[in-house]
């Protein structure tokens, strides 16, 4: 790799988007240089803010010429550190963070085609809202979806909360374009159902985390708007009933269930303990909460009737101990809120060491079973935070000290903890990262699990679309 | 590319599958050599038969080591010669026929995780059968379902009448095992809602039509059995009326309408000239029919309850002339039944020039008034037979000579025709091939129109994936 040359590639830069555009100073580059979660904190010789997708070929054309790695940046809410370079490559090697913020053009909303044409910049919220006014679903949630941008959902093939009717990110997007990493301009801006005129590239971009290319705009996917959501709060003894409420659910519902989460009951109790203003609709506790939701094209009345007999033929199997249907949207808010403060409640507890995991979803019980066993062979005590989308199979398994114990000294156990929880996945032929991507944090756990035969051919398609490794290196591959 | 050298080649195969698996006399491959619609017929030095995954991996190593091409071949129904070796090719460089056929085994099913693990070679309709048997529905539908394998409908992704709400085959696979070009088996058999540990290597191989690799065996999708489907046939003015019936018809039913069907008004002629038998449910002709189906996981009350809401609707907009929702499964079937018979009618009316083409479906309308212009300007009396996937975009766009014609002599037009037709297309950001792929028939046409960025990235795929260019030559790149 020739040795950068940073005065001259910076002015070309400055030259292509603007000098006020290209951030030099530590104190401009320090927000683009640390993740969210503030795990880790990198070097670059610059932040670039191209405008459109001929800026940002330009500045990929700039770094081709000079050999400049790029680690490209959307909301930087990322949990695995995809968005983040390492620390010291800036001197060792010359990198740039690329952040996509400033292409934050809807370009065109089509409601008869469902779809929608948005810039990678596009804040997921604002494509929701763009969706609503259009009186269009777009399904996307997730927690961070007032920062995360939808280039940042592509490239990690985000997940959330809507993935049992509507599938993960890639299942919402229908085209793509994309710079190269030698800064061509792919424009797959397809809004089409049908296409098998060659090779999926589109997805093959999608779940990279910028490693193949830079994702600068997608045709997504709308629905029409439900006329109602209504949840329920269903109260059972184990993630086995839980299995069978969501077996009940879908015969009832069919793709009217767009919600299945599971919660358990040491989850609850750190919400409660943390959050004692929000509302816990039971008398007691449980050992396991499901949250259902169900979103209905005909009515709300209509959606709680299908409550009503979903939930009954429930306790005739003997399978929910309680339930409540919100009787409110603002009752089916504070349903939603309990689900959604487990993450800060966790925060507020202390830290534990969590795992973003799927397995096939009849499997899930098992896995907990196992999982917690061996845990607590190993770590006598240890607590579960076990909650998530159970509907996926996909569930965060956060392990906590037991209880009054030090939460700080018990991450030291993390790589003997990884271990066993990773371990078991793969036992259970599940994913290790289910809905948050490899990232930097992931690299060296999936290399460890995947087959020689996928690593190789991971390896070479790296190789082909980005010979010289300045995308995003350090990443995925 | 070494000379092959049939005979210790062949005896190679033969030891690894089994003589009575290599077929080389001339009537037992020739089944195997001409495609569905006797419009490709090729050479192959043998037909190969593996039993199993390493079977064909064992034959695969056997072809990369004498430098033997491979087309792989799944029921040899598809529509664009993609499983049929070109002519002289078995002479120049050495070609066998690798049959999945005798993969046909039902692996696993897991009704709780709403997957099903199949061989390559099974049967659409022995899949179908299979979700049923566990009152669960594997959505795939289209005509040669009595005869065509998964393992092609993966490798074409193929589409069918069940697109508007379950998606195209790719949309259904979860995981692949796959032979590589070089003989390695890919154990990519993952059953996982969201898993996202690297490049979707699923997705390229899905589409590829065998230019990559083999696909031996898929987790699918499955889907709760619903309890009801209605149908209903609505009569209307225009195709841009239709379009605004698709939607009424997605806000009243959301995810319940699971089929909407154009068919034009020379497209029930030919039906009822050739099928007299079939029920027409009106009393005259008109311009233009949609079939529409719901889904419904209530009861066939409540879908015909939603249907009634949904039509009324409809006349209200002035949307509809007339309309019939089906009293029974039987006139359900006959509904279908009108739409089934349009291919077949066509081969009794005489040969026309075939697209299967996509648009955005807010542009189905104006793409047909348009290409209809044109073709009439050059054409004088051409007779466009359009009927489709509407709630897809996706369009059977054939055209016929003028009543009256010589349907042969017209096919001299067919260079011309299919000009007008891919031009109009590609301006309206279309899909040359929406549901049947490229094969060998839509080689060219796809290089014309594709980008050469995309073009550029599809063959850097392509030597990556199989370098010595063995896998199912001629055939996509």
């Amino acid at each position: 790799m020739p040795a950068a040359k940073p005065d001259s590639f910076l002015d070309l830069c400055r030259a292509a988007i603007g000098p006020q555009h290209v951030l030099t100073e530590t104190e401009d580059k320090a927000p683009f240089l640390t993740d969210w979660r503030r795990r880790y904190t990198g070097d670059a010789l610059a932040v670039l803010r191209p405008g459109s997708t001929q800026e940002v070929a330009a500045v990929v054309h700039a770094c081709h010429a000079h050999g400049m790695a790029i680690v490209p940046q959307g909301g930087n809410t990322g949990l695995c550190g995809g968005a983040t370079p390492a620390a010291g490559e800036a001197a060792a090697n010359g990198v740039v963070v690329l952040s996509l913020q400033r292409l934050n053009r809807v370009r065109q909303v089509d409601p008869l085609n469902n779809t929608v044409t948005v810039e990678a910049g596009v804040i997921l919220q604002q494509l929701q809202d763009a969706a609503r006014e259009h009186d269009r679903l777009f399904p996307l949630s997730l927690a961070a979806e007032g920062s995360c941008t939808i280039g940042g959902n592509l490239s990690t093939n985000a997940g959330g909360t809507g993935v049992l009717r509507y599938g993960n990110t890639r299942d919402l997007c229908l085209g793509l374009e994309v710079v190269t990493a030698t800064g061509e301009i792919w424009d797959g801006l397809r809004g089409l159902r049908k296409d098998n005129t060659g090779y999926d590239l589109r997805d093959l971009f999608i779940g990279a985390e910028g490693t193949l290319g830079i994702i600068t705009a997608a045709v997504m996917k709308l629905y029409p708007a439900p006329r109602a959501r209504v949840t329920a709060l269903a109260a059972l003894q184990s993630p086995r009933d839980a299995l069978a409420l969501l077996s009940i659910a879908q015969s009832h519902a069919g793709s009217m269930l767009t919600g299945f989460e599971l919660m358990s009951e040491l989850c609850m109790t750190l919400v409660t303990r943390h959050y004692p203003q929000l509302r816990y609709p039971f008398a007691q506790a449980y050992p396991q909460l499901v949250l259902l939701e169900l979103s209905d094209s005909e009515s709300e009345e209509h959606a709680r009737a299908i409550f009503e007999t979903m939930m009954t033929a429930a306790f005739d199997a003997g399978v929910v101990i309680d339930a409540v249907v919100a009787e409110s949207v603002q009752q089916s808010r504070d349903f939603w809120n309990l689900r959604e403060h487990i993450p800060l409640a966790q925060v507020e507890e202390g830290k534990n060491i969590k795992h973003d995991i799927a397995v096939p979803i009849s499997r899930v019980a098992e896995f907990i079973e196992t999982t917690d066993d061996l845990l607590q062979t190993v770590f006598p005590g240890a607590r579960m935070v076990t909650f998530g989308h159970l509907g996926d199979g996909n569930l965060h398994y956060n392990v906590s000290p037991p209880e009054g114990g030090d939460h700080d000294a018990f991450l030291a156990n993390q790589d003997t903890v990884n271990r066993i929880v990773h371990d078991s996945v793969h036992r259970f032929n599940g994913s290790i990262s289910a809905e948050h991507g490899l990232g930097q944090l992931k690299l060296g756990e999936n290399a460890r699990y995947k087959s020689g035969v996928e690593l190789a051919l991971m390896r070479a398609i790296k190789q082909t679309f980005d010979p010289r490794g300045l995308m995003n290196p350090g990443k995925v591959v």
